[in-house]
Formats: C-alpha cells, sequence, structure tokens
C-alpha cells in the first residue's frame, strides 16, 4: 500500500503501516527481531540439509529439530503418506462434519486412544489448536470451572485458558504445595481443573505427575497434562512420560501433538468417550476447519505404530543425549542439567544468544536456533540442543569443539570444572 | 474413567464426565448432534468416494466437498506431495523459529504474495488459525483499533476479533450504508479495521468489495477480506472475487486457505511487507506451532501455479454449477439462488435436513452433509451442495431426481412454479 493512498484521504489517520513498522522497531531495540533459517531436508539424510542462505544454499547439521527421533525421514511414514496421497489425493476437501472426516483419520484416532489406553480420542490440526480450543471447550462446559495452571504453560494453554474466559490461578512451577494450597482454597464444591505439561521442553524439567494426580483425587480436580514434548520417546510403547510413571490412567485428558517425535503434523486429545464426544461438538477450532489430510493422517499413523512396538528409536536417542551430555559437561560448557533429552546450554543474554548461533552457522554449519523471550524469561536466553538417533559421534565431537569456539570468541562464561556426565 | 474413581474421592464433586454427557444430551434434544461420515477418497475417481457405513463400505458420490475443482486429486499436485515427501521427509520438524521454516513454505509464501500482488505473505497452519492469530494480532497492534465486522463473518474471524479484546461494532449483512454510519459515528481520528468476507459460503452471496473499499478509504479504515471460498475459483489468475471486480489492490490484508480450492492444507494472509513482518513477529498462533510440512507446501504451490494459467477447472466449474441450479429449478426445489458455484436448497428443519441427507446417502449412494445450527442460523437450514468440473451430467440428473424422490418422502414443499436456470 502506498503512502499516497493514506494520504489522499480526507480522514485523520494518514498511514497504518507506521503502527507495525513501530512494532518491528520494538523488536529490534529490545535485540530479539528473528529470522527465520530457509531450510531443506535431505530425507535419509537428516540431520543434514541445506541452508539456503543470503549467501547459497550450504550443507548444515540440525542440532534443533524436534523431530526429535528423526522419524519425519524414517521409510514407513514417508511410505505412508505416499501411499495415501496417491490412492486418496491431497487434502481433507472439508471440515470434519462437511466430507473431511477421511478413512485414515479416523483409524488414527483409534490408534492414540489405544497408545493412551483411553476410551476416545481426537484428531486437531496442530497440537496448539488442541490446546487452545480443547483446554477453552473444556473449561466451559464445566460450569463455575475453575483453572489452575503451571506458570511455565505453553502458550497454547494459556490462550486456551483466556479463551474459556473461566478464572484461573497459576501455581509455581512443579510447586505441589502451592497447587494443593489453592485447590484447599477453592472449597471442596467447586470444579477444578489442573493444567499441566509432563516435559517442559525449555529446560527439559519433568511435572511430578503421580503427586499431582494425588492431590487432584484428594481435593476432586480433574487433570489435563500436555505430553507434547514426550509422546513417542518415554514409556514402553511412546505414550509418554505419564506412561512411563504409571499414571496414564490417573490422567483425565492426555493432549499430544503428531508434528515433534511423530514427525508429521496435528495434535489430539484423550480422554473418556463423552469427554471427547462432547469437545469434538462444541470446540469452534476443530468444528470450522478443514480436517487433516488423508497423507499426514497415515503418516502419523505409521510413526505412531512403529514406536509403539520399537526400542531402538528411544534407546539410541537415550545414548545420544547422554553423550552430548557428557562431551559438553566435560567441555565445561554451561549445560542445564535434566533427565530428559532436552540440552539447554545458558547464554543468559538475547544479542549473544543470536550471535552465537550465528556463528555456529555461518562457522561451523551447526545450526542451532537463539531461544530468546518470548519463548522463555529475558535474562535465560539459551541454546536449546536436541540430540537425535541419527547424530553420529563425530558430530557430537564438532559440536563440542563449535560450541568451545564461539563461547570463546564471545567472551561467554564456562564453568569452573568440567562436569561429570551424569 | 469409571465412576467409582470419582466416588471414591473425598471432594464434594463426584463426576465430571456428567457435565459432557449433559452437553452431548442438549444437542440430542435441538436434533443437532452430528455424527460424521466416514469417507476413503480415491484420487482419479473423485467425487466418487467408500463411504465406511456401519454396514460396511458403499460407494457414494459427494456432492458438498470443498475441494471445489478437485485439484486435491490433481496429477500435478499430488506429484508435488509426492516428490517433497520422498525428498524431504513428512515433517517440518519445529516452529517456523525453530527449525520448521522450510524451503517449499518460503517459495509457497512467495506464490501468495504474487498471486495477491501484495509485497508479502504468511502461511499459517489453517485458514482458521490465520484470521484468529491474523485478526487478533493486527488489531492488538493499532492502537484504539475499533473493529467493524460483518454480522455473517465465520467464527474464526470472530474469534479472532474475540481474542483481540479490542472494541467492535457488527454492520448488518452486506449493508454498506449501515457500515457507514458506523464507520461516521467512530470519528475520523480513530483507527478502524474493516472485517469481511467476498464469498459467504453458505448461502453463496458475494460482499460488495468496491462500495466497502470506497468508504474505507473515505472513513479511513483498514479493510480485511477473507477470499477462503473464492481463492483458485474466480479472477483470471484465480486470486478470488476482489481480483475479479479489480479491487485487489485497494484491500489492506487478504486472506485465503490451501485446503478449498487448492486441495491441500493451511491459510495464508497476504499485505504489505512491514504488516506481515509484525503479524510473523508477534501471533502467538503462528509463533508457537510447528509449520507446515514441505509436501503440503509444495502440494499447495503447485495447485496455485496450475490455477494461475489454467482456465478449465474454473470454466467447467461454472458450468456444471449452471447445470445443477438448472436441472434443481427445473425438478421446482427450493433452491436459494446466487451468483456463485455454492447451490444451497432450502430445509428450514434439523432434523428433517439430517433425515434428507440419510437419505440421500443410505437410498441414493449420495453424500450431501445437512447443514443446520449453529453452522448457519436456526430455521435456515439446508443442504449445500458444491457442484465441481468433475461431477458428469448424469451425476447431475441422479441428484434432481434423488432430490424430488427424498422431497416427496419427507413431505417438504416444492417451488409452485419449476423455475428457469440462471
Ligand atoms: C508444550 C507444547 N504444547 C503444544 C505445542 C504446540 O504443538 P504443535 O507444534 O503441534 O502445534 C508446543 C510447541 O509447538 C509445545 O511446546
Ligand atoms: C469463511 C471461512 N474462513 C475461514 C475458514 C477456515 O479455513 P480452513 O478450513 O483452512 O481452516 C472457513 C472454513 O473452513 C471459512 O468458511
Amino acid at each position: 500500500m502506498s503512502d499516497s493512498r493514506w494520504q489522499s484521504r480526507e480522514a485523520g489517520v494518514t498511514s497504518y503501516d507506521g503502527f507495525f513498522a513501530d512494532a518491528i522497531a520494538r523488536l529490534q531495540e529490545e535485540r530479539r527481531y528473528r529470522v527465520f533459517a530457509d531450510l531443506e531436508r535431505i530425507a535419509g539424510r537428516f540431520p543434514h540439509a541445506v541452508w539456503h542462505s543470503p549467501q547459497g544454499p550450504k550443507d548444515v547439521v540440525i542440532w534443533c529439530s524436534n523431530d526429535y527421533l528423526g522419524m519425519g525421514q524414517h521409510p514407513k511414514v514417508v511410505a505412508a503418506m505416499v501411499e495415501a496421497a496417491t490412492r486418496m489425493g491431497t487434502g481433507a476437501g472439508g471440515t470434519r462434519n462437511i466430507a473431511g472426516t477421511n478413512h485414515p483419520l479416523v483409524e488414527l484416532e483409534g490408534e492414540l486412544a489405544d497408545l493412551h489406553g483411553k476410551e476416545a480420542a481426537l484428531v486437531f490440526t496442530s497440537g496448539y489448536v488442541s490446546n487452545q480450543t480443547g483446554i477453552s471447550t473444556i473449561a466451559k462446559l464445566v460450569p463455575d470451572c475453575l483453572i489452575l495452571s503451571d506458570a511455565l504453560n505453553h502458550n497454547s494453554m494459556i490462550e486456551g485458558i483466556r479463551q474459556s474466559g473461566t478464572e484461573k490461578c497459576i501455581f509455581r512451577h512443579n510447586d505441589v504445595d502451592h497447587l494443593e494450597e489453592l485447590l484447599k482454597a477453592a472449597g471442596p464444591d467447586r470444579p477444578k481443573l489442573i493444567v499441566f505439561e509432563s516435559l517442559y521442553s525449555m529446560g527439559g524439567d519433568v511435572a511430578p505427575i503421580n503427586r499431582i494426580c494425588e492431590i487432584a483425587d484428594r481435593y476432586g480436580a480433574m487433570t489435563y497434562l500436555d505430553e507434547v514434548h514426550a509422546v513417542g520417546m518415554y514409556g514402553p510403547r511412546g505414550a509418554g512420560i505419564a506412561a512411563r510413571d504409571g499414571a496414564m490412567n490417573r490422567i483425565d485428558v492426555i493432549e499430544g501433538t503428531l508434528a515433534k517425535a511423530f514427525g508429521c503434523l496435528g495434535g489430539y486429545i484423550t480422554g473418556s468417550a463423552v469427554l471427547i464426544d462432547a469437545v469434538r461438538s462444541y470446540a469452534p477450532g476443530f468444528i470450522f476447519t478443514t480436517a487433516l489430510p488423508p497423507a499426514i493422517c497415515a503418516a502419523a499413523t505409521a510413526a505412531i505404530r512403529h514406536l509403539k512396538t520399537s526400542q531402538w528409536e528411544r534407546k539410541r536417542q537415550q545414548d545420544r543425549v547422554r553423550r552430548v551430555k557428557a562431551a559438553l559437561g566435560a567441555a565445561a560448557l554451561p549445560v542445564i542439567l535434566s533427565d530428559t533429552h532436552i540440552v539447554p546450554v545458558a547464554v543468559g543474554d538475547p544479542a549473544k544468544c543470536k550471535a552465537a548461533s550465528d556463528l555456529l552457522l555461518s562457522e561451523h554449519g551447526i545450526y542451532i536456533q537463539p531461544i530468546n523471550y518470548p519463548t522463555v524469561a529475558k535474562g535465560t536466553e539459551r541454546l536449546r540442543i536436541t540430540p537425535t538417533p541419527c547424530h553420529e559421534d563425530i558430530m557430537i565431537d564438532q559440536l563440542a569443539a563449535a560450541l568451545v569456539d564461539v563461547w570463546n570468541r564471545l567472551g561467554l562464561p564456562r564453568d569452573k570444572l568440567a562436569r561429570a556426565a551424569k
């Protein structure tokens, strides 16, 4: 839109684009304007990819993908997508209600209910949408519902809570005593919904699921658990942390994604048949949007089925994670320790975090996106490393060496003592 | 969740599932409980599909798909998906910022900006999300913004407006005089955003885009246009109704979907570079979710490119639409007339609408989903027919005969006089 258009107007407002330019300038001032790396993955060669840099294509190794197990390139998963696209076409062609409920989607929902040992499952276009419209719909259908929400819950859950319009209390991150205080204060008769994650993806820490379920039982609260960063990777069949901890049947609603360890796209909730039917019938973000394509559903089902029985990917990923933690610890890099597959390295400054990422990419061919506010709190900026089964020993050595080089060049602090592997 | 679990609780609340059962019972009482048809499309044979009925698989003809041009089975589109999945894998592997910006997605955004003659485009996981997070982000970035919204706007736009938290006024559907009143009342200095659709999908009626742009100019308002049901199908290159009416460059933001005429999945907005950059940087529903897979993006790009030059699909669809309107009019069926590709047939009662749909499916092998509240207002229930280039003459004759049979059996009123085709 040219400025002249606005200036020719009779009205007082002359340019809306100025508002948007201001908004961008604010980000640039705070050093948190984001530039996306244009990547072309190569199936069969992941974590290698082509980075379409401003100077032309370059080969890089990806160290920050949420395709945690490399299932996005698994031959079974790719073959399922190709087969379904060839046989059924590329799109669902409608909303779930109007011609969009395709057979692979129905099968996927059956697979997911089985995975989590629940009566039913409902698939959404993303994990984001499943949380946003799922939480808001559930909370709206429970009269006078009070939501209790972990302080570090993901934006999609926060938006779902906001959209529900119901009252909420925030409990300190993973603090069961604080949660209990709030539950007690709410009184026994008020319906209550506890909303939390099993594995918090930016620090890799894990919720005390069984203890939360205990007090949920004691105070008569429903539980809604986001397992987005755990499905496929924990538990004997890849159902997540609640499954690993023997708590899966204590949780009312388990939410997950098909876009991370399952290597595809989409999200879901699982729970009792009647709850799922109610969300299916009332959730606007589910009703008024085109269904997932058959090819995506078929690929996701192939990934879930494979990971229900194969332990190789999980074992190999855990082995790679241990090795990365050991290598970075030995190099005295400030790894934020956790028991999970996320390996965050503290930087603590948005400009340096971006500079570290830029140097890794341009000088070492290593792609690790800087994690700055608003994804994490200011002052806790970090590089977030996600080892996959596809990362070889030599890549790990190169990663450690590259990080040491970058840390030195940017004058970033290293730990006094090299740390032993956990 | 067994009841006993709840009953064993110390607290007062005994069963949450009761709330959800009540919610479903309410729908059943109002005769608007929905049952989804489980369909398996057959690429190359659309509109034929296999319906997985409770009695087993049956061949049906789909007459209500939003794959308006059958692009979901176009060999170029299927081939693009297969090629991209084979070469790059099934998922994007991350959010846009964290490893998810894949090369086909960047190319798709370029293609869309070109389609609408705008500086830039931004792709979302669905048209729903593009409206919801797009409108709310734009409105939030414009201080003290007043939103003017058409009374029949889609749920995704309504949710976007709600989420923005800004003040809104609703103007009577397509009523430019009412809109002008509201704009005048707002005063010249207040920033204003007009949000509307080009083609309203349940009645097939079209907005007076040029007249709305005129008064937007006069009163200094921004314009946001949803072209979801028009992209691919109108204008010489398939850019939509605004393009057809020579109004495309008068609109600030054009929003569309990749899931209807383009046969895939996803949504987008196009506009000035600075507006798109601001939405990219601030919209939570864009930032905190996994990017669209390369295979979906490549398929969508193939569909858009094809429809930029090929007129065959548009011409053939318009021809089929005319023929359907003529056949149903000649049979004195109560077609709601419009100038577009949507052919609604009035029923006016939710139970009869569902019964008509059920009879069509079970007795005639014709699938047309009933459209009841909340998708349309109560009392305006209808069957909504969407002819595609793939519907042959004989199918049209069979459709008219089947509708007449069903109308007779249900005692539904037909027009006194057979209507000539428009
Ligand atoms: C905890 C959590 N929940 C939900 C989501 C959204 O899932 P999806 O990418 O499938 O939209 C994410 C991140 O993407 C997440 O980190
Ligand atoms: C007017 C309108 N806008 C947006 C959407 C949502 O688009 P999508 O199906 O891509 O989510 C729809 C329906 O699906 C619609 O009818």
